[in-house]
């Protein structure tokens, strides 16, 4: 099992890091000893996905508290806010980093002062990996919901599965999301085909979940975004499973730009199109999708995205970084507390309330 | 108006090729003096489009029969049969190369041949002109079919038109063919953003499709294959028009991959999908479009495009070159001889064989 993100050693260890910028020509890990370099490496994207973040934020608190060295709780308990803090600025977006960071803040603060003061970094530590285990186990029950869903299709022998973007092993800390129910299936030795769509502009189904799938054994195939319809019309693909970023109440659901898109594909062929995200996905705050903003990304991601200049210097762009898919497209939302289908505002607060 | 094809001078001129292969970074024209430069072009895709190519050759024999000096009429059609056998082989698979090198032996052999022979080669360059005048005249005619067409959806001032690949004037000898309504709204001051999806791999959309209309200053906006859906959403296009390759004798049509895909989106968005296309496209031996022969095209097109590697050593990759989209997505198909529609194959036969 891939781990893109794991302590090394006790409280004095350090975080190693998959640098997922450089792959897939390159697999580079990062030695990870300071809260700078974690800092930079989360801005830089080496490491991405928001659960991936959360997990590295929370031991990058432990890496700040190394280098205090006090017997005074309620100096430690400064820099813990200070080191936290820091942390929660390196992308404001990513909500898993502030919450993380929050959470392991929360911790520090009720931990028993009055016991060594090298116990207090241990207790710290034990909740970081808290967290890493908690979203482990996430993923785990995304895979095993998924799993079923995918064995009552009565899937053929050699069936496929087409995933849009990473929403996999290098997003998350374990199993992923999306690929999830993939990873449950081929340890019950259920052969898949997966056909992982390029993503454009940033290409994270080429350098990353072929890399992922590849590295787990996982036959897969990439194809360019606009090839799916073809696939599609061939009857290659049994089912479709994406992530997704956030959901609001009516179960609209934003994801990677070309997302929405694939749902209509998926409907026109009769093909089941699923979406695997854990319930913190969900924003009860918004009835609809409408209420989703999508952030427009910067124009050289199309224009300059392969190394080379491929449109026109004064030509514009339209570069959104997601879509929302209207819930009536989706077949069901597979989460880890279960699954919710049909789509509608009622089975999704029944689920969550759980 | 660019003209990415012109001959330079009389009978001892010569031909100017604009190089498509380094758009859009760099415009280098390449002054084409004998036959073994225009093969290499033609096969580096330094001229791509199968008219293009057509009417590239027939200036071609020319430049083969400049080298020509004899007075005898059975020397100099022997000749002229080597020259046009030779290059009908620069690729095998575009049929206007093989038509328009056919059709100047054809003339060839009719010349009078008790003119002096200057005169021979001033009838080869004759009927090359007419090759091109043709090429252009079916592209005006399609414009103005084309326009009609998009006058009667009453378009909004700032109407938005969706296009797939290059089926503009880099393709043809003029107007091209997809392109030929905009460019002939765009004379009548009808104003239209044209949205060109980047048709990964080659990204002849970005590269090309881009680069011609800014040169036209038709306002162009290029997108990722995959955006095209939440533009459809967003309500920006009015109508998508792309150009086919071959269309069977029912109305399905095969285009660049990722056409049949767009056609699936703008059905469902109730936008009207149109294919322009001159009457030489339509191949009335096939039934329908499942006798298409799809060609599978080089990994390294998806794996290693434009300077980098964006997908795992050893993945495997899927990569079609063309889709076939079935008649009943296509709203109409926009001809030199008229407007087919509703597309069957009564109609079809019907325009055709006015």
């Amino acid at each position: 099992m891939l781990r893109p993100i794991e302590w090394t050693g006790n409280t004095q260890g350090h975080l190693r890091l998959l640098d997922q910028t450089l792959l897939p020509s390159e697999t580079r890990w990062l030695e990870v000893h300071d809260v700078p370099t974690l800092y930079e490496a989360i801005q830089m994207l080496r490491v991405r996905g928001a659960p991936a973040i959360g997990v590295s934020a929370a031991y990058g608190v432990v890496l700040g508290m190394q280098a205090v060295s006090t017997t005074d709780a309620a100096v430690w308990t400064a820099e813990l806010e200070r080191v936290t803090a820091q942390l929660s600025t390196a992308r404001p977006t990513a909500v898993n980093l502030a919450w993380a960071c929050e959470r392991m803040l929360a911790y520090g603060r009720v931990i028993d002062y009055l016991r060594p003061a090298d116990h207090w970094l241990a207790e710290l530590l034990k909740e970081a990996h808290a967290i890493r285990d908690e979203d482990a186990a996430m993923c785990r029950a995304i895979g095993r919901h998924g799993a079923e869903l995918l064995r009552e299709l009565n899937l053929p022998a050699e069936a496929g599965i087409l995933t849009h973007c990473n929403a996999g092993t290098l997003a998350v800390s374990e199993y992923g999301t999306a690929l999830a129910p993939i990873y449950t299936l081929q340890e019950a030795s259920q052969r898949l085909m997966v056909y992982a769509d390029e993503t454009r502009p940033l290409l994270q189904g080429a350098r990353l979940t072929a890399w992922e799938l590849q590295q787990a054994g996982v036959p897969v195939t990439v194809i360019c975004d606009n090839m799916a319809a073809a696939l599609l019309r061939e009857k290659k693909i049994q089912a479709v499973i994406v992530g997704a970023d956030r959901i609001a109440a009516n179960g609209d659901a934003a994801n990677k730009i070309g997302t929405y898109g694939l749902a209509i594909l998926a409907r026109y062929h009769n093909v089941p199109f699923y979406i695997a995200a854990p319930s913190s996905t969900f924003d009860l705050n918004l009835e609809t999708g409408a209420g989703i903003p999508i952030e427009q990304r910067a124009p050289s991601e199309i224009t300059h995205g392969f190394g080379r200049q491929t449109v026109p210097t004064g030509v514009a762009v339209w570069n959104p970084a997601f879509d929302v898919t209207p819930a009536e497209l989706i077949t069901a939302i597979i989460c880890e507390r279960g699954v919710i289908a049909p789509i509608n505002a009622t089975n999704i607060e029944k689920l969550l309330s759980k």
